[in-house]
């Protein structure tokens, strides 16, 4: 089969061919690629940045959001069969440690993350876990819907955590309306009551944010701190979801909550720097969030089923693999960059 | 009758003779002081460093930490009458706003805090309100707890909230076993099946905390983050509560933190400078702690009157206030020191 | 002023001339009333249903659901002004039991309920306290919102307990799309992700249910429980709320419900009657349901305030109270009766 | 080896001689047992209650409450290896399913229970599940807790159930003292701070309640219920547990309950009968409770470890089955009778 791989860092991907994976464990499924999502982390990858953490040996087949359609099953597989529509969830976990048996598959202490340190779906086929499959609505593409696998997920995760003590009253805050923001919006939207307002810098962004179910956009111009206190009373907002975390992000976004807060950090690149005596005296909270669960991907897809979050996404076929990347690296990405073997 | 009061920051506090206060109001309770706790606080408001966020005018009288008897009580007050030995929750709270119609009455949005920004406790008779008064057990002695008020609400908050998460499985480590961390150690014991590691600096509060609950006691020597880890089979605890949070505490607490832990905050002083990337990729949680509620109180009382919950209390007439200020200051308070009038 | 009384049991109404009720206590708060809520409850009252539990004394003023723009206050209110619009939460509680001080006021051990064992709204004024009184939106007319205060209340109250563990991929069955089930479909919609199974005996209440949220409807003809089974792949749903409680509406809905799952009494009438044996094995719940709490009725007026529920009412002057009362008994009131002074 | 058979209803057991069972499926898990546990469900089961619900063959080994050593594993096991001492779940569950992947594997929809429906463990050698095996402490011993097994796990279950919402004011009774009771107390003493009322007919197993924790032990001789609202203020106990279920016991328990309180259904026999209205008034639920969950075990087997946890055993060779059948039918059992190979 045909894949993509990682030859070298500092250097460009490479197409090659390889033998199609069979299960060789019991609970193995190999899945007939539709989609594969084309993501910044792939970016970082190729700069070598996961080389230390991931420990992988090139070369090996990069791409770590994928769906299509289960080809093969081990021999104790009991959810899925040949011919199911499915989405992977970007990790393999053992099913038996304490993570795993608590529904906390993410945090598993014996877990593989094909495309980061093992084999993944930029190609035909990709070998993965009867644990890691989630069968998809009729209704729902493969292709359309890869790019929830992992950026999708994360976002999930986040606003379902957020959204748990979000009532009428409540207002919350989504800093960065991008691609995972996007996704965190139409979900707070879908599982909560609370009064949304979306900050980010682009303008073409706060529109689109306000299309699809925020209560107020605020263009980050400099005036957004002082905009979102007068949206809450001047008390801040209850909950922030920060899908930025850098640029200034975090200290903006901790003058935007209120007293008893929590503030749901997703995005990175810079530190929380908050002084002690603030974080007691005004008794905020700081939540980290990784990506979903094997239930929150269920959960994702029950919302996608039914068209409440959706996901606008340009697709190009897995042999023009350098285009959607280069486009991905000079910002002409609209929605997600999806790739079709 | 007789009061202590702030006359000037950066001079030492004076007696001097007050009418005794009456009930105005109707939800108004007179307290005749049993005892007075003397809290390191008092030391920073007489140094200014509270003048500012206070706003207090001088002179008036200090003490937040006060426990005695009704001795009258506003036209509309039910819940206690003349007589009733009482502890004297620090806050005095509207009961009508969002955060008090909620339980979560520290939150109040026009709330008095009598020692700090009106008259309070070191003094022969404080005036309160029927939210704050909790009538105590006819066991306890008001000068016994008088320092539960304030030190030993915010320890029962802390560790009430943290146990909430704790099972027969996990553990906590409490960092810095003085006088709020030696409440939070019993009351951790008290409400949770957790094991318990702490940690101090000072090998004699390492003792203490042996006695007194401690599963395992940690001197701080420079090796405490590799025994900690070594107690955690190598993950790190499930909790950490942080009474300290100055002097490099919260760097070192954090890498003594399992994945997906809560991270306490109680003490302040430093700053939570913690790169974004470290909290996604773990997932861990920075919790802010205020002072508990007047639920909490409550409980802090049911758990004092059964003795799961004591105090070393060092005992002061009132007339000798200076004694109390100047042992404290000097390191001399063996636990709380106490003002009785 | 004029106000409408119980003067006996199995006797019409009467309406009287009675003074306007001025503020005694530091709490009152006098009502204009905008509107009130005739109830089916009223019914129950003339038939004497309620006149052993009440204890009221007779003659008095009927009326618990109520709403209007205050009229005066007393010494110690802070939270609404003369000329504020409001609705009035049915219970005036003590704010300083237990249960008050937890948020959860009506559980209140010494509360007092107008129009049941006290004045209530048949009138043209109201008293009662700063605890009950909720501003509502300038977009809300009292005499649009008033039959919230109660019946709505409790429909909201059930549904947002039985929302907090609904997710995607769950199914909410809820039996009575009369006056309550009306609203509590509308705010298991806005409060919830789960799919929404609707039963009801009369087709056209199975109609109004999907118009207005509903993602099934079931006429209840016998095969009520087969439909439900066939919508949840055999298994059940993870909740009921039964509006009903009668007519063998439990055993129907105890049979609709999947394991593990809650089963919420809201309608009363039959008794709740299942063996032991089979709440074990299948590890079900019965969740009781009474009105709900202030902060429930601050949390209804924001989702009425933004479109989310709405009530169909039926209005007449407070003088023609015979003719609400009278198509109230014979099924002749479309939504619910309200009077206007 | 030696298994001890069911080979007719209303027969007798028999001891038969079966080949040592091997690993077929990647999964599975020999266990060399150390302790059988025989329970009061043996002798439904011989009396036919379970042939219908089970729809076992016969002949098959009974048993469900087994510990001992790892003899053998399938290819796929990575949590066990031979040689290690062990307890097992009495259920083999999918790992797939919803309900596994939430960590609630008790209501897996594929499961096996071996003693049931498949052979159990009154013999040398049981197959079992990697799933289903928890290590336990070096200080533990097969044949001590291999009770724990079942009739432990299920009072575990319910007791740290009901001890979530159980904090320093909160009164919890418990109704029978028996093997669950007796577990049960134990547990509610070591997950939560609230006062223990225990009640039971049996003088003897009221005072054994007071030796391992019970605050308040009352005989049930008819003065009960006044005996425990005069022991709760008169209001009634957050919480009860109910061990027993039958003979009279749900109406006197629910008799025992606060408003708003739970009512824990674990012993089985009679209706909860109930009217609405009184569900609907006081707020009260009623919580199902079946056995525990694989991560319930654990958490029970970290309590054993540390011996906040025991239970009185009475032991009998394997080959002497009968005696422990028959000592456990005429009552002559003190704690749990258990069988050793």
């Amino acid at each position: 089969m045909r894949a993509v791989q990682v030859v070298g860092y500092h250097q460009n991907l490479e197409m090659t061919e390889l033998p199609i994976p069979t299960p060789s464990g019991p609970f193995d499924v190999i899945v007939k690629i539709g989609g594969a999502g084309v993501c910044r982390t792939d970016l970082h990858i190729l700069e070598g940045q996961w080389a230390e953490k991931s420990q992988v040996q090139l070369p090996y087949t990069i791409g770590h959001e994928n769906a299509g359609w289960v080809a093969a099953v081990g021999s104790a597989v009991t959810n899925v069969a040949e011919g199911d529509k499915v989405i992977v969830h970007p990790l393999i976990t053992c099913g038996l440690c304490r993570a795993c048996r608590s529904g906390d598959d993410v945090h598993c202490e014996a877990n593989q993350f094909p495309g980061i340190d093992t084999n993944g779906g930029y190609a035909e086929y990709l070998k993965t876990s009867a644990r890691s499959v989630v069968r998809i609505d009729d209704a729902l593409e493969p292709s359309d819907v890869a790019a929830l696998a992992d950026a999708g997920l994360t976002a999930y995760h986040a606003a379902a955590k957020a959204a748990k003590r979000l009532g009428p009253r409540d207002r919350a805050v989504v800093i960065g309306a991008g691609g995972l923001g996007h996704i965190g919006i139409q979900v707070l939207k879908a599982l909560s009551p609370a009064e949304l307002i979306v900050v980010d810098r682009n303008p073409e962004a706060v529109k689109l944010a306000e299309a699809i179910g925020a209560d107020h956009g605020v263009t980050a111009d400099g005036s957004q701190v002082d905009r979102v206190l007068e949206l809450t009373g001047g008390h801040g907002a209850e909950v922030v979801v920060d899908f930025v975390g850098e640029g200034g992000a975090t200290a903006e976004g901790v003058a935007m909550l209120r007293r008893a807060g929590d503030y749901h950090v997703v995005g990175y690149g810079e530190n929380i720097d908050v002084p002690t005596i603030d974080i007691i005296s005004t008794e905020i909270n700081f939540i980290g969030n990784l990506v979903g669960s094997y239930n929150d991907l269920c959960d994702l897809m029950a919302l996608a089923a039914r068209g409440a979050v959706t996901l606008h996404t340009q697709k190009y076929t897995l042999d023009d693999f350098q285009s959607a990347i280069t486009d991905l690296d000079s910002g002409n990405v609209r929605g997600r960059a999806i790739l079709i073997p």
